[in-house]
């Protein structure tokens, strides 16, 4: 089996990720985050926001609505541009992407059945459209004016649309849109950044490699708004800065790299792009874009709503002035954070089950500040005196916020198994030893080598090395 | 003016809560965070988050999908029972739900132009419905038989209704279809509880007085499920646990009650509900529904699905039995945790201006572990050795993670208020005495008293003050 399919079973078996609906036959493009993926999302989360709140430039977060109304998509180029090519395979009714067929197979014709008699191409747009108000416009001309609508398809389309509002294809427009009230409220010297960290949706047409493209996906966006003339030295920074937090979360760091766009592969907003790939088992690919969006999104928006988009510049004689500001723009997938960090901590090594027996351990080597669950503790066996102080090394850990957990069930060495493939970097042992002596054994995860530690001191052996490395 | 325009308005000024899409002319149920109401709710979000996390029974987080397919809201009765009724005025257009009205005005007529020539009553779904995949059947059925649509408008709308998903009308939903998986992935006995933090949507035909009913909300939900002959006892103790939670973050717990609800109230799944409410502006009203759901919801989904939804219990002889449990379920509303806390904390203080004269101080007296900022830094005046040491001060709040904000620009008075206004509950000025003895002074919010402290021991005098009480 596969590196991919290993960790998609696992996340399954141990609850970190399960897909969404499975018991109706499973929604493809959808999943849930069980407790366990949970709390490692949630980590990188705060390794992010942790980063953004104390950093050197005064960065600000938002929290915008998840809709849209037309009129922001249409202003942000998403109603005209954000659209993929689409053709249906006239043989066996497969829909598929033409772009990505052509550049596979190097010719075009259905991936599925090989026949070339294709339909045109049509475009597709990849936003969710719904509709806000107790009244969609779809339904309502349906129900009462049905003989009219063969007429004049166009413009229904049009009207549609525009009574319409989308699902955010992206968490930056809201930071756009809000820019005259942030930039008010919070009068600050550029460069500044604003921030946000939310869900994100995208129709996509071929959905793929579990996490990695998905309808519904968490992003981690700052808009960082900058001086024109600042641009080139900023971006450097931010790459920088960025690269350093994705050498922080994993192992592997030589799995990463830059990847500088050509003018043709630029974004309809972007004078400049880089991705920040991650080497996953079918490739490197993108895990973060770091998008130059000069002042596109604020003129933009500016023009289509009449208001001005500006910060006060005071210049070298002392005299303010209004600059519209430009844009670096570091987007990180979060979503897809999870499936790297995830992939890059997935590991079989060598070791010996209880009876001495050599086996392969799986172990899911995260960086303990983003493990899940920080400590596991146990009694050695089921023994009422070894329960009771199990029980109370797991509330001391409790009583000070670690995630703990407690079990008591099966043989140690399943124990400790169980907890190498959540990827828990500690296992504390309660055993007649430590009846006598208050001292229990601390397991390391990563060397399975034990050392004995006093009761007293177990908070403070493992605080530091579960802290965020900020 | 009333308190909450001007909570509205202070909210707006300050940066904690914009109209999205405000530009365009705004979208009137849907709200941005700004960065103060980012912190804000973040820290009602961990309170909670803690609360559960270190809970005295095991409960474990989900983070779902927003969109669900249909088979999942017609199991759980949302297709079917998640309606309001809705009449249209004939003479003003004007749109309402007739319960609402009936039950204001005593009588059913327009409460715009008085007429009662009304419209039909019909049934409104609340739920937003959407299209997952590249295809939107509405506008297939448009593009290629549009002669067909006048025939068979009920089956129509029922094969869209049928490939479409909607966004979740209660966070709820993902728990209970994961059920399963979740009790598999870790198998553990009754009671224990499965948590959500997340994004809600409801199509509400009134949206009304700020953040209290809107079309997108944050929920926090625990699905707690227990063994059936429990429920008495532990629909109370839930009411108890929530209750206390509820008190910490208010300075007026008077303004809380408990509603039980008349049979007649009950939502189509509970068996026994009570609110939370709160004494806004307009009256008491809901903020949290603990609800007794028994198995209403694991049971349709079983039906609906053909799988098991059940945990192993061990019978006083010691059988393993297989029990399907019931569920209590409290059901904070985040959103108007938000605003609640707001309108309690709103107040206006006697004061007195910098020279002396007696006004008034708008403070926002919110629990300092809530603040979205926790300490102000000011240099007296703009002198070089008062600044360099109000930096020094400033970044070491910054290095023990403690959100600050340097100030400098102003009277010492106007940044005083400002911070006030935003709630922030300590102000240390630096001032020429600091220079001499390493002294500053802490000025509290609530008082407006200050003290003076040694710079080296302002961390340890302020930590345990914002600490989150669990």
């Amino acid at each position: 089996m596969d590196t991919l399919s290993k960790v998609v079973s696992l996340c399954k078996k141990r609850g970190f990720i399960f897909q969404s609906s499975e018991i109706y036959g499973g929604v493809k493009s959808l999943y849930d985050f069980g407790h366990l993926g949970f709390l490692l999302k949630e980590n990188l989360k705060e390794f992010w926001k942790l980063q953004m709140l104390f950093e050197e430039f005064p960065i600000f977060f938002i929290d915008g609505a998840l809709m849209l109304p037309y009129r922001v998509v249409k202003a942000s180029g998403h109603i005209d541009s954000f659209v993929d090519p689409l053709v249906d395979c006239k043989k066996c009714k497969h829909r598929f992407r033409p772009d990505k067929v052509e550049k596979e197979l190097g010719v075009l014709k259905c991936p599925v059945c090989g026949s070339d008699e294709l339909s045109d191409t049509r475009f597709f747009n990849l936003m969710f459209r719904t509709n806000l108000g107790p009244i969609d416009p779809l339904i309502e001309l349906l129900n009462s004016s049905s003989e009219k609508i063969g007429q004049d398809t166009e413009s229904i389309f049009r009207r549609i649309a525009e009574q319409s509002v989308y699902l955010r294809p992206e968490t930056a427009q809201n930071i756009f849109v809000q820019f005259p009230n942030i930039s008010r409220a919070y009068p600050t010297k550029l460069p500044f950044g604003v921030a946000q960290i939310g869900r994100a949706f995208r129709n996509e047409i071929t959905t793929e490699r579990f996490l990695f493209r998905v309808a519904e996906f968490d992003q981690m966006e700052l808009e960082f708004f900058i001086d024109p003339d600042q641009e080139s030295a900023l971006f450097k920074v931010w790459q920088e800065k960025r690269m350093t937090w994705w050498r922080k979360i994993l192992n592997n760091p030589e799995h990463l790299r830059l990847r500088f766009y050509d003018k043709s592969e630029l974004a309809h907003y972007a004078s400049a792009c880089v991705d920040v790939e991650y080497k996953f088992p079918w490739g490197f690919d993108e895990v973060e874009g770091i998008a130059c969006r000069t002042d596109y999104d604020l003129l933009a928006h500016q023009e289509a709503s009449g208001k001005e988009f500006f910060v006060l510049n005071t210049t070298t004689d002392m005299r303010q002035v209004k600059v519209r500001p430009w844009v670096i723009e570091p987007s990180c997938g979060l979503t897809r954070a999870v499936l790297a960090v995830l992939l890059d901590a997935y590991s079989e090594l060598e070791g010996r089950s209880a009876d001495g027996e050599e086996k392969v351990r799986v172990v899911l080597r995260l960086k303990p500040f983003l493990s899940p669950i920080k400590v596991a503790v146990f009694p050695l066996v089921k023994h009422e005196d070894l329960i009771s102080l199990a029980k109370e090394v797991f509330h001391s850990f409790r009583r000070h916020r670690i995630i703990s957990f407690y079990d008591e069930s099966g043989s140690i060495g399943k124990r400790y198994s169980k907890q190498d493939e959540i990827g828990t970097p500690f296992c504390v042992t309660i055993d007649f030893q430590s009846l006598e002596d208050k001292t229990v054994t601390v397991r390391d995860r990563d060397t399975a080598e034990q050392q004995r530690i006093r009761v007293e001191d177990l908070i403070s052996f493992i605080t530091p090395c579960i802290e965020m490395p900020i």
